[in-house]
């Protein structure tokens, strides 16, 4: 993985792990409570991601850097949780910046792995919701990705998706990653605040 | 994985993706959400044991074709979800389905990998029922498998057991496979209608 | 792994399958339930360590041995439930047994892989609490991690830690593994009973 990989990767964890700290201190577990769920957020869809890929040990463990997002993330929100919080969906929006970095990230993962384009965009949006499925089943919730008001899923498919295009066209570059990461944050926030909604399940 | 494993497996996929689709309408999920756990349920068994063997990339992810069964299952639900939930237990029926055929598709591929006729067996039983933990799990309720009215487990058990057997002794066909789900299928929904319990787990 | 490391290993996955049967039973499963909740604690922790470490099928799944445990703990939970629930906290006791000796075992395994030392006290870590998290989660509980009367984590990281620690000075060996998870072992129960508390998730 590159440097301008990795950067927007120990971001999204960053991001991730921002949001299980805050939800551990919503449930008022302890210290190190909001340093495992935040860990788990952070780093759970890319373990998942490098299992699936079965490309040996995945990369969170071996690479130790991949631990330091976490224990930033479990310091600021121990020092400013109570300041954070009095804004609105403070831990959706965190969420919603890991998920649109992971879903650009986990698609370049696993295209570098060599998957094809479909099967990548796929992993990819299963590294961005995978950390936010275990954040909240862990937690004992329905998953965001269920309940969420808002678009959650059609985003992390944008995302996904569109990475997979750019590079097949031979058009991604780091420009590209950051502007389809940035499209997919802002879908998710302007459907999040408009209470956009899917059609029902059923008829 | 031949013509005639890749069909009553393909069917295994599609009748545990309508039970998650029908579990997302029950929920009031959104279409994307019936699909995402129909999704899930139809493909996270043979994941959990693809990723159990280690042999490469989950065949769900390397042949688009696993695709086609939830996406086909999300829109049947979406048009009938009202006409199919006036019958009894369908979301049970549909699952009872999924989780015989697994149990025969999930152990002959762990047999295919190498692994010896026991290990077959309880991985063929980690295919039959992964998928549904998954979708119960993720949906916030305690697994079927646990809390089922009739036998669940055992059925399973039994499915890949004969699948076992009947490998080891050179007698497994085709003509034996579907013979076998279809004992575990009505194993399972006879205990059902008449409530068979197995004994308490304590004097 | 030799037999020094194997037979710390079965006790572990004994103790841990002990506290899931010990849940099925407050939970009403049947006997069933109780042999596959039993399994689950009692390998799933070391299942996920060995997917993580992408070293082949997952040694539960290679030696049947290791269905000898769950097997013996749901009997014995079966005849002698009434008898030891009268006890207080015998279900936590035998987690934390399990817990103490999988903080040993896991990060010897993750070693013995080819792991630095950093990644396989990780690694220990989440072998020792990754059984308990699946039987919270599949029981439909937040995890003992999260939400545990004394403290948890701290004695499983630092039981990973000292086996790593230990290894890498060379002061490695059988009285070494035992005094660990006695360390271990004795922090949780004394930490339970006079319910030490680690800092809360924010000032």
């Amino acid at each position: 993985m590159t440097w301008t990989q990795l950067v927007p990767d120990l971001l999204g964890v960053f991001f991730f792990a921002v949001s299980g700290s805050l939800l551990a201190v919503r449930r008022q577990f302890d210290i190190i409570g909001s340093l495992l769920l935040g860990t788990c957020v952070g780093l759970g869809g890319g373990i998942l991601r490098d299992v699936i890929l079965d490309v040996g040990v995945p990369r969170a463990f071996d690479s130790p850097v991949y631990l330091a997002p976490p224990v930033l993330a479990a310091v600021i929100v121990y020092f400013f949780a109570h300041v954070v919080q009095r804004f609105h969906d403070v831990l959706l929006t965190f969420d919603a910046g890991g998920m649109a970095l992971f879903s650009v990230t986990g698609t370049l993962v696993a295209l570098d792995a060599g998957m094809n384009h479909t099967a990548a965009s796929i992993l990819g949006v299963v590294t961005a919701v995978g950390g936010g499925v275990i954040r909240d089943v862990v937690a004992n919730d329905v998953p965001q990705i269920f309940r969420a008001r808002g678009l959650y899923a059609i985003p992390a498919l944008l995302g996904a998706g569109l990475t997979a295009l750019t590079s097949w066209l031979g058009w991604f570059g780091l420009p590209t990653a950051w502007a389809i990461a940035a499209v997919v944050f802002s879908l998710r926030m302007v459907s999040l605040r408009h209470r956009w909604q899917a059609p029902p399940s059923s008829r």
